[in-house]
């Protein structure tokens, strides 16, 4: 039984969407975790400083020594609600690529997992993030390719020109 | 000098984003204002009952008497505004359809406006207010034709299958 | 009978919530708007720009030309609102002090004001602002005194030791 | 050292605003995990369920069987993230009192604990539910003693008359 559904992919390219989409169409209930959780429940320096993540005028993303601490003890964590029984779609921005994966399935080795890359064109997602409204410039672009780099997945899927419910449902009939 | 440019469209229809859009590519500040706004600025209590607007269980909205009387008011202020200098990108929602354009119309009479009309098949909609996750099912739908009855545009787009940018750029061509 | 109600306090004072408070406790509807609703509308280059707002590093906020020419419409419409027949509660920061209420005045010379000071010592909006984790820390102290420069009120609340609700019946005792 | 910090109180009693100061004063860097942390990862519709939470119009929540057991799940990843190394503040409602706090005794029993009461009058909460606008009226008035019947502390502290920043502080002179 798939246990845990890892979604990689840049800023806007609209995982977040085929998260909640997932939600609804897969059956049981499934709890959606993910980088923006964990950004979230870090401390306000963390979040601009060295030491946390930084965000260069240009989008691109700085990740500091704590950060890394406090996601090793995060990922952990997640895969042990795993083992615990609840089946968890992770949200992902592998900022470190292959590194990033590999982070990931350490801590999942005993788990049942599908690996998903959500790609995106770069200036569509470019101008999404303009349409957000929420996402500093920027981000979208210096993302879009670098994410995936030597990330190995079970099914891609891409957004350019599919709905977010349409990529749910393909990801969905690869779920057993 | 195009002083308005009035968007109406169902709930999910991505107005929103077009909005941002536009701020982005139009030459010049514009004002993002709209039916949120002011949803925002009424009170809780008139949110959840008769006398404002209420939210039925299959996502159809029906607003009281209380909620068209601060309608109108904020009509007649988002019109002064323009009239005072501002452009204004009204994002709406014609829930009366050509009975609320003619609100509109009224108020601004004396103010050159460009009526644009926001199209996204029901269906499309509908995934996509489940990958938003933030409103009431059942709205995307119900409201995808009902807005534009009997409403006259100079203009109409279709999100089903262009990006909001797109549609930002096809409007703005029209913006004088 | 009183018409507009202007509510002026530094960041972190707790303006946001003695404002909802009298939506709940006074008698009919009243419409909710201020300095946020204004910046929320404005175009997302505007609020990190010369010509718009910026923050500076220790909290102080610096506002441009095209903000201030939004803003004068933006005021000339909240004042058309409440001549239109809504009752309308301001949410504001003098950051220019009696420049400010000058400009407010003059928009709403023919109209019944109730003039608010909300005022709440230094170091605990400081503290409410690292609370609420939201701000840009240092916003709550360099404007603690300087928003009430020169501003003559109705009637001053301090939430330095008083709840918002407290506050938003005192202030609504004043309301004829 | 101690591992996490757990503070449990009702809706509106400050907790929220005293873990972002404790993030803040406490050394090294913390996560803050939560009950609504929970909850945002939980799907829409089981939000809304006999088989999640459901929101009684009284306030009251009540929560079903599916809950329960993502529940059990995340609380045995929170105390493996604890054991993987990371330092976390726990912002909970324990509705069901003593047995609540057991379910997290019991995954916390290797780690040490820091338990913290966050009392706050009755009235005095729900005006404050009121003040922030975003909850379902009568959660603070009902939850306000229930969620402390039978729970053991190791220290208690009241936002009745207190500011969240001192209550922090409060509670970092019993971190070790």
């Amino acid at each position: 039984m798939t246990q845990v559904i890892v979604l990689n992919g840049g800023s806007s390219s609209g995982k977040s969407g085929i998260v909640r989409c997932l939600q609804a169409v897969l059956p049981g209930p499934w709890l959606a975790l993910g980088t923006d959780t964990l950004v979230d429940a870090m401390p306000a320096d963390l979040r601009a400083s060295d030491a946390g993540i930084e965000f260069a005028p240009d989008g691109e993303v700085i990740v500091g020594a704590e950060f890394r601490t406090l996601e090793a003890a995060w990922i952990a964590g997640v895969a042990a609600m795993a083992r615990a029984g609840a089946r968890v779609v992770v949200d992902e921005v592998f900022l470190g690529g292959a590194d990033s994966q590999r982070r990931w399935q350490t801590a999942l080795h005993d788990v049942r997992v599908l690996w998903v890359g959500v790609r995106c064109d770069s200036a569509v997602a470019a101008g999404r993030e303009v349409a957000r409204g929420d996402r500093i410039t920027g981000m979208a672009a210096s993302q879009a390719d670098l994410v995936h780099r030597g990330v190995a997945y079970d099914l891609e899927v891409d957004t350019t020109h599919a709905e977010a419910m349409d990529c749910a449902r393909a990801i969905a009939a690869h779920v057993s």
